[in-house]
């Protein structure tokens, strides 16, 4: 079979092996398509050396059909369609025996702490499994896994219909906890200063706002009827959106840090003091994220088609990285195996 | 009767003046004790001019007696022993339309805002009025507005029996706040870097940490099993215990903004993120925390006699300031209306 591989120096390696040993309570995938996300981005560009063992199979959105069974698995037939929650999380340590095992003290992430699906036949324990709803197409189904970063986001903050809420960052997380927040019934915008993505969100259906050319903070006030919005997501990760975030909630709202910010960010903290407000960090998914997040592609709130810039085969994995570091694209797909 | 105004340039002036006329709604209190608190010292350095009027009756953790009731007053008799909590909202904003009135977008904060209780008669509205519960002392109950400060924040972290806290600061109100978690059923330990403020909250009881000589991570990890600490209280103010505080914090834990950061600070939003932690403000108090502190304060488990420092007279405020400023003292009361 063929698997890409990172292998450093910003350069990913298509090669040719076997397939690994299918071991107990695994099953083996198809790979049909897989998503290429910012984080395999900061594998690429090295960010993250430290804790990937090169050669790195990464890879972790992703859709595939199952085409073998491991001893002591029950019930999944070969041919399922499925995705993956790629999380492995160790079940002992304080965050798990407290239920929070989805950001488990040792969590092994696949994909990245271990082999991920740049690869045809990908093995993952049966528990990660998450099953399609009929219908939906294996091209959309792999965007299932950045929106169950979405719903879990969403379903965090508590966001109500008829709220009103800030996304700020347009990238394909940004858009897609606009797009959920507005399927779970609040009243969103956006805001960007890069005109390309704020073109993008629109073309999308969803209102934008250029804070490097509107007072941010005055067009919330007057959006809001003098009392801020109900929910700020910060997934931009810049240190500016920072700064200005805590000015864009009401009191006792809910400011959501999304983003990865690599260095400690100066925030208004006497604001938080003086509104009382709430900042929340979320990362990753719960099991019910990600089977809410199939059900949001399969019935079509998720604009798949509008999302997918576009599909490559695996041979163009290096040049379809140097696309989107270049910011050419919302999201594309790698084409494992030709349906 | 005598009052006691902040005139600028670190000066607080004994004046002899009419009481004020009692308007509808109003009752007049004979005040007993008025404790100084560090906000009436930021008024006092000059940092609020911005906010009071000067010549400015500043006071606002006080007792007393209620000597008159102004016309349509209902409920309240002359001679009832009360205290007050200082705070009138428009009612009409949308923090008072959402129920969170006591932090109003356009609050009254009697004692900085308006005139406060440094004086030996002070109208207030009825509707500020809170009830002391029988025998308590009106020296002790000169306690319960910083005391509620203690129970709102340690109510707003959620904290259950059998969590574990660490409280930044042992200055008055971080050690109420440990007394009122203990009072809850917490483990608690406070970490404080100067040793005249660790020894007094070791002399109460409290068990304390010196983050200066000792691994404060490390220290939590340890006491918790590797967790974390159920709720972290930012009482300090520093930009340093900011820095550290999310370290301390379990997967999924509580760090409570209690202290006035008049600078942005720098903050690990990282692990905000990877931990999934919650970030809350508390400031001021709502009604049922000024009852509870009334019944904490009765009921003896706030250590008043220990917490007391000094009783003095109305005419020595001035060098009340200089002792607090230098870090001399706890809790300060001053004694308007000798009983």
């Amino acid at each position: 079979m063929l698997a890409v591989n990172y292998v450093g120096d910003r350069t990913m390696a298509v090669e040719e092996r076997a397939p690994a040993d299918l071991r107990r309570g695994e099953v083996r995938i198809a790979v049909a398509y897989v998503g290429i996300c910012g984080t395999d981005l900061h594998v690429f560009h090295g960010d993250m050396d430290g804790r990937v063992s090169k050669p790195a199979t990464i890879g972790h959105e992703m859709s595939g059909t199952i085409v073998d069974l491991g001893p002591g698995v029950e019930g999944w037939s070969i041919g399922d369609p499925v995705t993956v929650m790629p999380l492995v999380w160790d079940g002992t340590c304080p965050a798990c025996r407290a239920g929070n095992e989805h950001i488990c003290q040792h969590l092994n992430f696949i994909g990245i702490d271990s082999p991920g699906a740049l690869q045809q036949y990908w093995n993952v324990p049966a528990s990660t499994l998450v099953r399609l709803p009929s219908g939906v197409s294996l091209r959309d189904a792999a965007l299932v896994e950045p929106v169950a970063v979405a719903v879990h986001d969403v379903r965090r903050s508590e966001i109500e219909a008829g709220d009103k809420a800030v996304v700020i960052g347009a990238g394909p997380i940004g858009v897609l906890i606009a797009t959920v927040a507005v399927a779970f019934g609040a009243e969103v915008v956006i805001a960007e200063i890069d005109p390309a993505r704020r073109a993008t969100a629109a073309e999308l259906g969803l209102a934008t706002l250029d804070p490097s050319s509107v007072d941010q903070a005055a067009w919330v006030e007057e959006w809001t009827g003098g009392a801020g919005a109900n929910v700020v997501f910060e997934v931009s990760g810049s240190a500016a959106a920072v700064q200005g975030a805590t000015d864009l909630v009401k009191v006792r709202g809910t400011l959501v840090v999304v983003a990865i910010h690599a260095q400690p960010r100066p925030l208004d903290l006497h604001r938080v003091f003086w509104r009382e407000l709430r900042i929340l960090g979320a990362r990753v998914y719960e099991r019910r994220d990600f089977e809410r997040a199939a059900e949001l592609v399969a019935e079509g709130t998720i604009p798949a088609d509008k999302l997918v810039t576009a599909v490559v085969p695996l041979t163009e994995v290096q040049s379809a990285f140097g696309v989107l570091e270049a910011g050419q694209a919302m999201k594309l797909l790698v084409e494992l195996n030709a349906s």
